[in-house]
């Protein structure tokens, strides 16, 4: 068998997490919370498995989880969206992205995927026959660059994928992003798939602007979202795409023959969680919590950062400190003063080493200021 | 967006559990069992929630749920897997077939698709920018005619997609089959994905013969199996792929990508689950009753049929009795006579009408005596 990934080894995230638990330090690799979910959710759960809600779910998921979607959609966005024909749970945000990606893409299609990006997206368009087109971010703060957005756009350009707020840099996209993207690709063909996992999950007052909420980008995007992010359970892989009616068509065709559904009791449960608002809403201030204290305890370590805009992840920078790959510091402080991050090296499309760690902050305040005693000892 | 599916419509498993339930018709149209699973299942559900396993499961599946699937392999068919590099949790079979396709098929590559097929397969094939060459099974048995599947291997092909137990049929292959698909491809570069989902459902004292149990076969094959129809729980969506080291690595790397792991709670329950081997080996005796059942009734129907040799489904022919399309008389069996079942037409390839009805038997007894008194009276 000859291997259509060939470059794909073990991913980061498995790498750093088997790590950090085979030197039993604390795990800020893969961005996944420290701490559980509420209980009601659960409880939630194992009501609508007793009450048999146990066989496939409708492949579009269940109606009552598609409206509580769409009125979260209206109330945090204020968009309206039809249920029926612009909302379908998928597996994960991961299914999501890739079903968008598969259901655009031909062979030859060039994608625009800003560099550094989460590891998926790349391997997905190449599956499909696509090429990907890297467009740098700009340092230090991962903004975009739309000159070179506009440089990197021909006529074999057919997809742009979005990611705000970005993983690994927290960088929330504004309203100017969006405007100069709506006139970027206004007379072209280019449609969009935005990741944005982290909606609930912005600083300093920020605000989450989903392309949802600009009319003409909003024509033309795949939004992909996850509840395991939203409510502290990455393990379930439940998630939804919002699309208009057209996109969603096809967007069902491919997550039909790729998953068919997704976890019947789990959509129940996660419907009438959906019901209180509060839910999502106080997540912002919830993780602002554990950024403001993660950020204060930097400030004692030699490391450089700016606080992140929003996600799970704080970078911080160490080129005035050593010439020591990221890669090897992670390794070495992993093993060392017992702390796992992710090198951002692995973001990038050519793997260059920025001397940036990532640290993930969903983690009990307790593990953070354990993780933070244990920074300031690095050398 | 022009279609990369442009075929594809709404399956004919939403179509008729739609109409069964708003016609309040019995639904024996889509494969699901019409009861519920053990309690003792949920129970370990809500267990596993409640201690705190709801982040990522690791992405090949949770070590302990890899070995208790080799142990249950071992049992069953009496091969050893290594459960690191041969075994893969994924979500239900439909992504194993998806992703071992994708891991598989280059653009140009010929599959050979046995017709009728499981509506999957083509357009995973497809999408991959492979060829489907179809090769029809043998009326009345849907036996597969070996000659037939000679003369369609080219050059080119580079996968045959097994199924067995066939669905819709319900044919189960034999030695014979195993043997001479050996044979064949033995001095070919070609892989094999096969389908065993229904492998604990076989009846009259048959067994499944896993592609595993062949040695040969077992170094080129992808078996992909479902927890979900093996534990009367299709909305789990859970299942595995079990394949040699080299195959998995592949597998692997497009499973990271479609929907990167699966339910951790689900895991870690059907990992307690399956210590108690008695869970599936009774799974024949409790299928074969409702087989018996559903087919003694159906002996006072005008309805021709072979009793099934495995699967959830009872074919039956009713060409003497009526010119109808199969599709029109589900319909209309649906509304007028309150039982719905699928039409199989569309599992062919050219759609063609063999004047042939599938029955899920995978239903409460009651639910199947009180179709069989309504299906007495069919005209
Ligand atoms: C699917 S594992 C990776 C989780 C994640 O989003 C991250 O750590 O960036
Ligand atoms: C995924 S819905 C189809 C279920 C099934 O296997 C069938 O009815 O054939």
């Amino acid at each position: 068998i000859s291997s259509k990934l060939p470059h794909v080894g073990t991913t980061i995230f498995t790498v750093m997490s088997k790590l950090a638990s085979d030197c039993g330090a604390i795990n800020l690799s893969q961005g996944f919370p420290g701490f559980d979910c509420d209980p009601e959710l659960l409880e939630l759960v194992s009501k609508y498995m007793k009450a048999g809600y146990n066989q496939y779910a409708p492949m579009s998921g269940i109606p009552i989880l598609r409206e509580r979607i769409a009125e979260k959609t209206k109330l945090v966005h204020g968009v309206d969206l039809d249920s029926e024909s612009e909302i379908t749970v998928v597996s994960g945000a991961t299914e999501a992205l890739y079903a968008a990606v598969t259901a655009v893409v031909k062979k030859g299609d060039e994608v625009i995927l800003f560099d550094p990006a989460y590891d998926s997206y790349a391997p997905a368009v190449e599956l499909n026959g696509g090429i990907p087109v890297f467009v740098p971010l700009e340092m230090p703060d991962f903004s975009v660059n739309w000159e070179k957005v506009k440089a990197a756009i021909t006529d074999k350009t057919r997809l742009i994928m979005v990611n705000t707020p970005h993983n690994p840099s927290g960088y929330v996209w504004t309203h100017k992003d969006l405007d100069t993207l709506a006139d970027l690709i206004q007379d072209r063909d280019i449609l969009l798939v935005s990741d944005e996992v982290y909606e609930h999950i912005t600083f300093d007052g920020r605000t989450h602007l989903s392309l949802l909420t600009h009319p003409m980008l909003r024509e033309r995007t795949f939004v992909c979202g996850s509840f395991g992010k939203t409510f502290h359970v990455t393990g379930w892989k439940i998630g939804y795409c919002l699309a208009p009616p057209k996109l969603t068509e096809e967007f069902r065709k491919i997550h039909q023959f790729l998953t068919f559904s997704t976890a019947t009791p789990l959509q129940y449960a996660l419907a009438d969680y959906l019901a209180e608002p509060s839910r999502y809403l106080t997540l912002p201030d919830f993780y602002q919590k554990k950024r403001d204290l993660f950020c204060a305890g930097l400030k004692a370590t030699p490391f450089e950062f700016i606080p992140a805009q929003g996600s799970f992840f704080q970078m911080v920078s160490y080129a005035h400190l050593s010439q020591e790959s990221d890669y090897d510091l992670a390794v070495r402080l992993t093993k060392e003063i017992g702390v796992a991050s992710i090198p951002i090296s692995v973001f990038f499309s050519d793997k260059k080493d920025h001397k940036i760690l990532r640290f993930c902050f969903a983690k009990n305040d307790l593990d953070l200021n354990k993780a933070l005693d244990q920074l300031i000892n690095i050398n």
